[in-house]
């Protein structure tokens, strides 16, 4: 017993380890925002770096005090909407911090009884290069 | 202790689904490679679309077999080569079943006292559009 609880603590291990370096391989900015506290459960250095705070002052603060829509607090459930959705729609938010617009585009997945929200953020549409201006 | 090992075990659970879920929603095609056995240890849906196969027949599959170098079996080490270097290196292999070309850039982890590769299938260089021809 003592052998496979060793092999569950090494599966756990490499499980996490795999987990971290996904978030960040990953190009965007990601959040995970869990829908019943608000609150950020993780995030990748690329969102920390964009946020313009550190990973401690980040993980389990409220998603509300770092971004923010037209009206406040609403935004997460609008979030979780557009997950629903089949379309890659994306929701127009602003770093708090920095004042910066960002595209937010959100999967919404269960996990330990909570739902969970991927959240992506990327340029806004406006402020993206246009085509033409890419040569 | 029970409660423990329960706990325990949902916070495995949450992991697996927090892990899967980053595999999928990321937009790039992924593989992880086994560095010890040449093996695929993991993949998402659009590395199986991609390469033209089941997850079933994918996962544990020697991955010399679904991709080619210029010289047989060389690959996994210049990869591992590629991944140790800062620059953003990628290597042009060949899908083996469908002959398409892909580039292929890599991220080198330990994990398990096993050295993993997560690699990205991407476009190689010569298909990219040019910029001129993204209007």
């Amino acid at each position: 017993a003592q052998l496979a609880l060793e092999r569950d603590y090494e599966a756990q291990r490499e499980l996490e380890t795999r987990y971290r370096v996904l978030m960040e391989a990953n190009p965007s900015a990601l959040l995970i925002v869990s829908m019943s506290t608000g609150r950020i459960v993780d995030l990748n250095g690329s969102a920390t770096t964009l946020i313009g705070a550190t990973r401690g002052e980040l993980i389990d603060a409220p998603v509300a005090n770092e971004l923010e829509g037209r009206r406040k607090g609403e935004f997460i459930d609008a979030l979780a909407k557009l997950a629903g959705s089949d379309l890659q729609n994306s929701l127009d938010l602003t770093i708090r911090r920095s004042k910066r617009k960002v595209a937010v585009s959100a999967t919404l997945f269960r996990a330990a009884g909570d739902r969970l929200l991927l959240c992506r953020l990327g340029q806004p549409e406006a402020m993206r290069p246009k085509a033409d201006d890419m040569s």
